[in-house]
């Protein structure tokens, strides 16, 4: 397989308006039938890991691509290449600590033509900044890892507030930390009511399902609404 | 124990200056003796509990502060309160993503006239852009936390390239995640040859006399060179 990447140097952002370029480009994706999912986590939440079995439990029923947005490296879009065999960029934000629409229209471009069902956007690894900028994505989801703390939703309320899924994921190391699973879904609750929360764990496989079944029915919902 | 905390919202700065400001902040606490610690680890690494464990160590013979940067809640300073007793101060940074030196500033002006040896500053949990401003610190410390994976120093080059000290926390779950010491350990000394590394586990206390060490060390060499 060829394991090369293609890379794509994203420029800053010259609008101000960036809530205007994300609604435009959502309307854009909705045309098309493309469904724009905005991943985000800490640094070493798993979300390369969690899209790597999501994406070879759905690339038969849907065309899936992934934009892999990171400051300066490459490895994360080539080990979805190597892992899901699904097209892959990586976007490189110059040192940026988020992607707003702009950007993320950018990555889109190099997807022209290719008749996507699902992009999936792996956001740069961080909780705050991510949180302040419309990608101009269809739904925000995040994921928090077991290691990092019951108490993240309490710290970093605005990520947890526009996300529609929170996924949990690292639940087979439970025994090993002291998270607290309810009051994590409480935190998690009280930021955002109407979150879907899903506990996981990437690496056994364990809740990957109902993942999938949620981005299924979301995919489904955005395509029929065209 | 009274476990409440102040709290000062801080101000964006408007210096465009920074590394001005901060160079001007270090001239000054050289001046009195303090050496300013800037601990940085993405959200969930272990700061807190870090913190803790080398305070308590370091309390009979060093006098500290603490200033704990969060982006909306006050559950580190009280924690750090409760569990060390030392003076604690919680800045607030509005959705800010990082300090600067004038943030930082800001937070030290509520421990005028306490004659503090060692402040250390616990940084917004993010990778990147605290790494991008000068808080005006003596030294830059981070934690990478074993969960994280051994990578990140690939991911998040200025980062540990800005550091003097990586400690790598909780060791003691290695046996249940897929994370290589020695490679982890090449990646950091690629970004930065000169970086001390320290392996630690905060929960049981393992390697944390090190820390202690290092840290003992360098606020003696601050003071010496006043």
């Amino acid at each position: 397989m060829d394991n090369e990447v293609r890379v794509i140097e994203i420029k800053k952002s010259v609008f101000a308006a960036n809530e205007k370029e994300a609604d435009e480009l959502r309307d854009a994706n909705k045309k098309k039938g493309t469904f724009l999912l905005n991943l985000m986590a800490s640094p070493g939440a798993g979300k390369t890991t969690t899209l790597t079995q999501v994406i070879n439990k759905l690339k038969n029923e849907l065309k899936i691509a992934v934009m892999e947005a990171d400051i300066d490296s490459d490895v994360d879009a080539i080990k979805i290449k190597e892992k899901t065999g699904v097209e892959s960029i990586q976007l490189h934000t110059g040192g940026m600590c988020h992607l707003d629409a702009e950007m993320t229209k950018q990555g889109l471009a190099g997807l022209e033509g290719k008749d996507i069902d699902l992009v999936i956007l792996e956001n740069v690894g961080n909780l705050v900044c991510p949180a302040e900028f419309d990608t101009g994505a269809s739904k925000n989801i995040m994921i928090l890892s077991v290691p990092e703390g019951h108490d993240k939703p309490l710290k970093y309320p605005l990520m947890f507030s526009i996300c529609d899924l929170v996924i949990i994921n690292k639940i087979d190391v439970l025994p090993y930390f002291d998270f607290d699973l309810k009051l994590c879904e409480e935190y998690v609750k009280m930021r955002n009511p109407n979150a879907t929360i899903i506990p996981i764990s990437a690496k056994t496989g364990e809740g990957v399902d109902k993942v999938c079944e949620w981005l299924r029915n979301q995919v489904k919902l955005w395509k029929g609404s065209k």
